[in-house]
């Protein structure tokens, strides 16, 4: 039967992928690589370089697929992400059945942990429970942004013995209600932080976590917001992108 | 200076340790194991193999520490973690002083990732803070076992751009609200899982998660609520201990 891997490769540093990863990464015969913006470019890069670096003795080859994009602007966010989605589907059928022979392993490399923030695992799921196409399929965890962000910063994500919640930078914008006293915000477009209320809240931001160009700001929002906004216009400017994450602690 | 590492070694698979956790591995002269409890052998069995493992060319040794134990039984929670984590301070001062040269370098190995309910980080930046000793440190993040969760259930952790967030056992059976639609508990020592209203939502068990002994459950709580109860309190008379985490989706 066709197999896949979904490998979680780890956010940004080369070193934060696993041994499990690295095995996985040796039993592929064809990565497909589906990035999208203006990300794209630099991020196929570096899942080359990962596969250079690790895979020791095993032939493989790469397919990259046209990957549809989101409808932006004034539109639901939920369901441009599910149309989204339907249309990855359909690529991804196309790719298990017309790139893989009955014998061989395909592979997804995904960008942090293939289990948040990420549909690699919803659409195969959706495929299987389709009946198009046929497969097993694995999960291989990896290290994700919101753990470098607490490496690096060297802060615990909780309290003693209280909650976490993650979040998206659109659900904090439009004025989400938590009772956890830490929150990690992700896919934060907007700048979000900004509309948190309470001033005293501490937060640790960073941007290209685990990577040369990593940047991180912690502080007192009142005395670190306009800061953070700055620097992240700035290096928005100059990488021509940005992924970044930061965790509020309430005062 | 001295230097101490606090390592992330991911949770259960031996696979899931990093690369930046291996290289750190081969960095450090001296190792801290500070285990306690019913699972205090069995711990320490495991993080002696993965030096054994993947140390290729350097020399170290183990320092085993008495581990204090957390007052259990009615007394506040919050507090009894406080207590616990000055004596546990007091431990770490001593082996930071006694145990190390100023140019050596030491090594907590941390189960999962150091910075997820674990009291390391915490406890080293309140020695910092109080000037008793002198070092620096680096946190390398770890695999948790909500990962391992996730990525053995094959399950997102999240629903399409909406919130997770990660709890106690404590805190559910505390009756806690969460407007997160979906819920890991960790911690849970008292099936806080029963205590959930809606019977209809999905639960995602896991036990052991990522080693040999691994057991999964996953069904709607009417369905596997007491199996998983049953299952639990079997497991745990078996082995002696139990680690488990689950996540909880709403309908």
């Amino acid at each position: 039967m066709k197999k896949l891997l979904v490998i979680g490769v780890g956010a940004g540093n080369p070193d934060y992928i696993t041994m499990q990863a690295v095995k996985a990464l040796n039993c592929v015969d064809v990565f497909f690589l589906m990035d999208k913006g203006q990300s794209k470019d630099k991020l196929i890069d570096l899942r080359r370089e990962l596969c250079e670096r690790y895979i020791t003795d095993h032939d493989y080859r790469f397919v990259e697929a046209h990957s549809p994009e989101r409808e932006r602007g004034d539109v639901d966010y939920k369901a441009s992400v599910e149309d989204l989605n339907r249309a990855k589907q359909q690529t991804f059928e196309r790719l298990i059945n017309e790139e893989m022979t009955d014998d061989q392993c395909g592979g997804f490399l995904v960008w942090g942990d293939p289990a948040l923030y990420d549909s690699t695992i919803r659409i195969l799921q959706a495929i299987l429970a389709s009946g198009r196409c046929v497969f097993e399929f694995e999960v291989i965890p990896g290290i994700t942004s919101v753990q470098a962000l607490a490496a690096q910063h060297k802060v615990p994500l909780n309290r003693i013995g209280r909650s976490i919640e993650i979040t998206t930078g659109r659900r904090l914008a439009a004025g989400q209600v938590s009772d956890a006293d830490s929150l990690v915000v992700m896919l934060d477009a907007q700048d979000a932080y900004h509309h948190v209320a309470d001033q005293e809240t501490e937060i640790y931001w960073g941007a290209y976590l685990g990577t040369p160009d990593e940047i991180l700001i912690n502080g007192k929002l009142k005395d670190v917001a306009d800061e953070i906004e700055r620097v992240r216009k700035a290096a928005r400017l100059e990488h021509g992108w940005i992924m970044d994450t930061y965790l509020l602690r309430k005062s």
